[in-house]
């Protein structure tokens, strides 16, 4: 059945408009009639199953038939990340952690950074396609561009990948289902003071084996073995 | 130091003439001269420092000043995989495998093919760009297209990725370091005549968790889980 993103979609509402671009697309391209049904998913684990009552192509109404809730899982993927300059990518490292089940991403502004302005709205919409493409009914949490200081201050205790000589655990070892966000550097490293700071606030640097990493690929690396780790140990 | 991939590097010759590609690189763009010194990969564990003896534009000539040499490693990571729909999406498989550690890349031709050509040039240059990129000293090895029954009579007893109905096992349980080759179906997954001939060859159905996964992302999750038990377990 067709996935729609419907963001406003709640369980005290039976009859939606969907907005004019899925209205469109719903009617003039997939040519969809009065009576056929749609799913929709409002990102938070709300899954709707409606049937098209008037397929307007600039207003679609809908009556909600079924709703199916999933709760949001208590475990979490949390990846704060700083933007690559190629925005490609980046964008394609929002994708795929998607697919392999990111719940929070958060963009740093790093001291050696390349990047410092982002645009939300794209990477929003690349988070919506993948969640739908990957059958997922949460949409990953997505947090704007926030300075390592800050991100640290406020979320210690996780794991960090950085290319400094150190004593490194595997990051398999290290991870934990809660309250573990990992920190992935730029193409030019954390800083110093950035990397003291993270050691102060009790982060645990990590390797992610001996090859040298971009940046994005790090990002993966890290979201897949702790996808793995959870499918593994809950 | 600036690497350069040059293939017909061995370690009976000291004095080699670069191909015009690399030569104009050299004295062009980073403006090399007489003297300066890069570092040369063959692709297969050899690593070569070399002095510039004559910055030709056209064929660039260098003389070895110290060989490196480092043994394959027994370990395999062998992924067979069919290609893309979309060619970029293979593509960026074929960069972030190699950059995590594959050592062998197979492209299956499936029943449900979604592309019977590839341009396997292209496909070996992205390589060895990764390969550089990622500090590796092997290539990794790539073969052509081949028909998933012949690649499955050819390597039996590995893993395989499939989205029907099956007992699956978790991929990080059921991989070893050796001739255990992790195949990826298409968009369109396998036909029921290749499951079926995979297991008959002693192929164990494998998960990739709980969410629907891109052929390529299936790839990577695969290449990084076999990457990581790799640096557990050796």
């Amino acid at each position: 059945m067709r996935q729609f993103y419907l963001p406003e979609l709640t369980k005290e509402n039976t009859r939606f408009t969907l907005p004019i671009e899925e209205s469109k697309h719903i009617s003039r391209v997939l040519r969809m009639k009065n009576g056929d049904e749609i799913q929709l998913l409002n990102g938070k684990g709300l899954v709707a199953v409606a049937a098209i009552t008037d397929n307007n192509p600039k207003a679609t109404e809908v009556d909600i038939l079924r709703f199916e809730e999933f709760p949001l899982p208590a475990e979490e993927i949390h990846i704060a990340i700083a933007p690559t300059k190629n925005n490609d990518r980046i964008e394609y490292f929002l994708e795929k952690a998607t697919e392999i089940g990111v719940t929070k991403v958060s963009l740093l502004l790093t001291d050696n950074a390349e990047r410092n302005k982002v645009k939300l709205d794209r990477f929003e919409k690349i988070f919506v396609s993948a969640m739908k493409q990957s059958k997922r009914v949460h949409l990953p949490i997505l947090e704007d561009l926030v300075k390592t200081k800050d991100f640290i201050n406020a979320h210690p205790n996780g794991l960090i990948a950085h290319c400094y000589e150190d004593t490194k655990t595997n990051i398999f070892t290290s991870f934990k289902a809660q309250s573990c966000p990992i920190i992935i550097g730029p193409e030019g490293d954390f800083s110093e003071q950035e990397l003291a700071l993270a050691k102060e606030k009790g982060y645990t640097p990590i390797t992610l084996g001996e090859n040298r990493l971009r940046t994005e690929t790090a990002g993966l690396y890290a979201v897949t073995v702790a996808r793995l780790w959870l499918d593994m140990n809950s």
